[in-house]
């Protein structure tokens, strides 16, 4: 006897909800792993300091082939974490440790549309991705790309630098611009960085810059 | 609770239509990013000296993970763009940067399958592929792969010189290969280069033959 | 005429049942290829010692484009075989020779899930798996890693020694992160081997332990 | 408007019928591009001597992104051919010039499981596959591995060499190990060649072997 089993029970991605938040046209705002692990760190920044909590995780079979086993020797598979605050604007944070083969296009493709798919449900409309930029060391600045010359221009104002006629690699750009084909707005937020080593420095001018960002638009 | 997200939004390509154009059996002229950049170059001055004008967009899960950056630092997924020309015979001109992973051969399948699924509807049944083959310095040369010995003659009459016993490696020969099995004709017209930088004075031999060939069938 | 093969007879895996075993609740002792083929020499030994008997064996399109040719000329694609042992506690026991290629984390993830779906129809909830841990020579310990900290302990009592703070790559890890996600419980026992021939002394060092370890819970 | 092409015409294979043939229970021969182009000269040489006459041509998705350029600048993609014998006991032979990737291991489990289906249909029972094994060029031998001892001993008792303990890589031997499951019975033919270049001799040995194993077996 043959046994099929077409309906596997991860094919793509998943998303655990633990708990529905009542939160309104939050902004996502995302830090994947990445160069100087800048985007995660000005995630947990934002977590700890807003204590936003856990609501969701993504599993996906486009992630790693490898369990993290933690300090007490838990396993867990790689993914990814939705944290809620509800404070003036709602936030959703969006941070972990799941990453696609750095040759599965179509992973990256997929994980990004799972994501904007999830954030939808709660009408979120804005997206912010953190990044770094490899750059010489002496300098300090923050980079923007956006969906729109009006969102550039809000960054602008507030001191951050046109990042322009480049690429770029990896989620933080290609969620960017999923998004905007989906009707989304948003910016990235790459903090300059020589790039070889965790750069908690540069995390942290981004989580100034950004608290400071958002305060000015009704946050904080 | 777990929530499944199977439908995402773009698993393999989409076509985003901006206007249905009146056009009637065009010929697709495709220039894809290749070799000298020839194909992207004779692309863009058909497009600029026919005021041609576009009409739709393909993304595609399979071409690169990063967004590009324009001058503005607006961001947006690489894409190909479908101009339609209405003058005398009708044509689509399709050109973009988007490009699948050398190593995703189905990639390479879905993308020109899509593409010939789309032009169908327009009762295109003709295409011409645009790009270059490596060679000496000397040579200034267009060489001509088709999908029958007619066809072949038409561009041999012309001046072009017959391409054969080789293969033509990616997109523009692989679209020309599945149009022929479905029963469109076409062919691919390659400039000699010497490869290693933009070709601009390859892609204007191209663009001059091409511009008398479709002139004496009927065209401009 | 043009004939579509859309249902092709395997895409992904498929188990093949040759046998339905009256077992309730087992527990699956899995163990794949992996360093110093540990995983394999204790599913081996145990298969022979307790007399296990085949009944179903796993195929799938992610495993080696390649067959197996044994003593007499006969061949067969790579497989898993799960076998049933029903003493005091019920076991299955699981073992192989396919797996899939280095880059493809899909199926990775499809295979374990696959696995998954099968065991769950005969309600088994727990799992251990068995593999290497690269360590030097001198060392002969066993590690631990589980779904939880209740289980940890349960091992660690025993003499196993926590294994914190790492990853476990591959198929032994990745299927009991996923486990824990669908509300199994497990563990993965790491012998220490220096990785670079067939240890079959740290497979008996295993093997011995484990024995021990189901022994004092209800089996042999 | 977004259009979505869900369908797109070619997803893994297809394969083209250009003609019923009236065969019933025909074995088939395979010569896959391969070692020492062993495979696809005796298929050459089995469809020129006896006069075999195409039928059937398979596409499929996972083959190069590439198209062959004949002598008269005609292009066409990758493919397999399917040809007919009807002569004391029928025969498809197939060959061809597609490949899938080397690390695309679904696209090769793909492959041989359309062209099970596809046969199965003439009521095909039987497969023989034909290859080379790199081996010291003093050696002039035919190795056999099969799906049975019965069929292994057919093959020994004319002449042949038992090949075992080994593997056999790519399609001559995976479509063997899949169709031995489906219930098919087969062999595949290796002929000992030093690999580094078409080897018509060693095609030719298995050629004369091939005609005589088939006469005897109500075949010529």
């Amino acid at each position: 006897m043959i046994t099929l089993n077409p309906d596997a029970q991860m094919n793509g991605s998943f998303i655990r909800t633990l708990r529905h938040p009542k939160i309104n046209e939050p902004i996502l705002i995302a830090g994947f792993p990445g160069l100087g692990e800048i985007g995660n760190i000005v995630a947990k920044m934002l977590i700890d300091l807003l204590q936003a909590e856990l609501f969701a995780e993504l599993y996906s079979s486009a992630f790693q082939d490898f369990v993290f086993i933690d300090k007490n020797g838990i396993c867990r598979p790689p993914r990814y974490e939705f944290y809620d605050v509800r404070r003036g604007r709602d936030l959703i944070i969006l941070t972990g440790d799941g990453y696609p083969s750095f040759d599965d296009i179509p992973g990256h493709y997929e994980i990004c549309n799972d994501i904007l798919d999830f954030i939808e449900k709660f009408a979120c409309k804005s997206i912010i991705t953190i990044d770094g930029a490899v750059s010489s060391l002496s300098q300090e600045k923050i980079y923007v790309s956006a969906t729109s010359k009006e969102i550039v221009s809000q960054y602008v104002e507030k001191g951050a630098t046109l990042y322009r006629n480049k690429r770029i690699i990896g989620l933080s750009g290609l969620i960017l611009g999923l998004a905007k084909k989906r009707g989304f707005e948003g910016a990235c937020l790459l903090a300059s960085t020589p790039g070889y080593r965790r750069d908690r420095k540069a995390a942290f001018r981004v989580y100034r810059f950004l608290s400071e960002f958002l305060g000015n638009t009704s946050y904080l």
